[in-house]
């Protein structure tokens, strides 16, 4: 046998119609292709099969001569068209029984939501193989399953994505690591997020450098709306994991150095929210041309509450004017998108919603209401704190919104370089 | 052999060790899904394969076996771990010989650019199995390749998607035709939406009219944070499938009436925008929990500045009571997450913002703030026209996220309806 048939190697299996059919597109293996990577089991086959039990049983069957560990998604719901448990169960030659803790925990699910009887399709959510492993299942009915075969680790997750990541992430994951224990060589990668800056540039810039930077560290860069990631990753022994990686971003650093924000996470909002409590200062917001996107953004982070106070989305012009205090003669002179209706809103939000800071954007997202001066992308942004003030114009490319995402997270880079400054 | 067997298959192997990994999302596949249902050839089971021969040639050797075409992507290219011509000819016992207009062309390709050789690397690309019909390229440098083999037939494709659409779209497309003729029927399908109801209800209520559905058309249920969709598909003679549709659309309709909302096109935002247009009618919103997320979602929409005015996120209670006009005493004694809080919020944007309609959202996102009388999930929403009220309270499971996306959908149909029920 070769060296490498001792390291762990996974299958993947997607099961729905609407997979083959393309109307959606299976994001679940490409998601445990990275997991299950870094884990050091790297998937090595992937099927996609139709609801059908013949085909599911076929790709099990293939997917184990190939792989220590197959993971199955989708056809777990409650409908009749969800034919893996009882395809892989027949396929293992384990009988199908009623677990008495899922049809309670299903019960009382239902219950909360005020019906006295479950439905009896959600029930059948609670026949598993005798001998399977239950894994529960905190966002949605259907829970996984994780099964051994002749020296084989085989796990059933739901098909959609939110649930079947939560499985994996909240149980599986540790599952999976007790069971190979250290015949697991993962590939170890870090993460070093960037925005404000084209991925040609940074690409650029980080050429200059390349050769100083260990042989057996891998570079990708993963570019997005919100910035610029780059990944470092190695597969060596785990006591030279950590030196290769850190001599790499050594080298990394002063180059990233001007772009990189919430270094740690590369989660700019938790960078804002530590500089805000840091200074026991709040925050208020107003929008136009994002409509509630900062703000939405904003209090997707649990602990938004103890510094936000809110905002007002000032879409019509009398808005502006009425509840943020703009001035009219401005919004006539220099129009809705300009520097000054930008300051004027921000210093508005913070006096009326009475907080320490206020930001105002105001522009043009398109498809419609671009001119010759302003184009569709035009923006302006501003943040304010008294008498302090931080205002920018730009122009973004793309979509309506491409646009919107662009615009708020340069409207939240402003922020976060004040309160950086200011600490 | 059951009358299926006449019908065209497709089976789809991509290759490529990115896929696996997960760096590269396979996006071949749901569009060779897409495009082969509608030509009458659907794809019954799909594979993704690294660069490795043994691995292509077993996909392959599956795929034969239960279909009529297998399209093969990627792994056509010139560099070494480009293995899929000749392990699919060794596969099939074919010979490999350079093809002296494939080598022509490079030639004039490359002389085009102002090299006077072509890399070596790239005439591999010249190489094909005899017998192979070739297929242009005029997107890149790999051709495509069509083989027969025992009544089967094998497509190989590059694996960048413009070369592969394109390959397919000016030439592989055509050759199918000609190749199965009126073996090829077609699958079409109508996709129902709904939203405001459980999976598993759905199901239920669904299967209770089962049976009146004409057998020849099948049913599948397609879930979301903002709904349940049910796609009809049937595939059988043309002059037939409209009939068929019709017909099942009609026994399903009475059953989702309640729960069907923009019924072309799933869009629940589009329907309200339609209705607010229709009655010349202004909105304006007060978010507590969602922060600014059904703001940004009315946002989404292009056209929402014509009846879209504002909002105010109305995070701290300070907010409530000093800009939207709640009742300090009625926060004190109910709660901010109260049916009367959401009312008055609605009331108090409507009027501050000079509104015809009022919307107002007050609940617990989680994961800290819930109690015990109301757990993280409950969420107040009420819709206000002047006098005119719509309220409700109600618990929504999942994460912070999908409370948030699950209320701000059902606040959208409190709406919704209310607008409805008075046009």
């Amino acid at each position: 046998m070769c060296p490498e048939t001792k390291w762990v190697t996974s299958a993947v299996v997607a099961v729905g119609e609407e997979l083959l059919s393309g109307e959606t597109t299976d994001t679940n293996g490409p998601w445990l292709g990275r997991k299950l990577a870094l884990m050091g089991a790297p998937v090595v086959r992937r099927w996609v099969v139709g609801d059908d039990s013949e085909a599911i049983q076929a790709a099990v069957s293939e997917a184990l001569a190939v792989a220590d560990l197959v993971v199955v998604t989708g056809g777990l719901g409650p409908t009749s068209d969800d034919l893996t448990r009882p395809a892989v169960a027949e396929f293992l030659g384990l009988d199908l029984r009623a677990d008495p803790q899922i049809v309670e925990e299903l019960r009382t699910r239902f219950r909360a939501r005020g019906f006295t009887e479950s439905p009896e399709s959600n029930l059948s959510q609670a026949v598993v193989p005798r001998g399977a492993r239950v894994l529960k299942n905190s966002f949605g009915t259907a829970p996984g399953l994780l099964m051994e075969h002749e020296g084989h680790s085989i796990a059933l997750l739901p098909g959609v994505p939110r649930e079947m990541r939560g499985i994996f992430e909240e149980v599986l994951d540790q599952a999976i690591r007790d069971g190979f224990g250290d015949r697991l060589v993962p590939l170890v990668h870090r993460t070093l997020h960037t925005t404000g800056i084209a991925e040609s540039l940074l690409g650029e810039q980080v050429g200059d450098v390349r050769a100083e930077i260990p042989p057996e560290v891998e570079l990708a860069f993963l570019p997005g709306l919100r910035g610029v990631s780059i990944r470092i990753s190695t597969r060596v022994r785990a006591d030279r994991v950590q030196k290769s990686l850190d001599e790499a971003q050594a080298v990394l650093e002063p180059v990233l150095a001007p772009y990189r924000i919430g270094m740690e996470t590369g989660d700019l909002l938790k960078a804002i929210a530590e500089l805000l409590e840091r200074g026991s200062l709040t925050l208020a917001i107003a929008e136009s041309c994002t409509g509630g996107l900062i703000s939405k953004r904003i209090t997707d982070f649990p602990g938004s509450s103890t510094f936000f106070r809110g905002g007002v989305i000032a879409y019509a012009d009398q808005v502006k004017t009425q509840l943020l205090g703009v001035d009219e003669r401005v919004l006539a002179e220099s129009g809705a998108v300009s520097e000054t209706v930008a300051i004027q809103m921000a210093r508005g939000v913070a006096d009326r919603l009475n907080s320490d800071i206020g930001v105002g954007i105001t522009g043009i997202a398109g498809p419609g209401g671009g001119t010759f001066e302003k184009p569709v992308g035009t923006v302006s942004f501003a943040v304010t704190e008294g008498a302090r003030v931080r205002v920018s114009q730009k122009m973004f490319g793309g979509d309506r919104e491409a646009v919107r995402e662009r615009a708020s997270q340069a409207t939240l880079l402003l922020l976060y370089q004040m309160l950086a400054d200011e600490n």
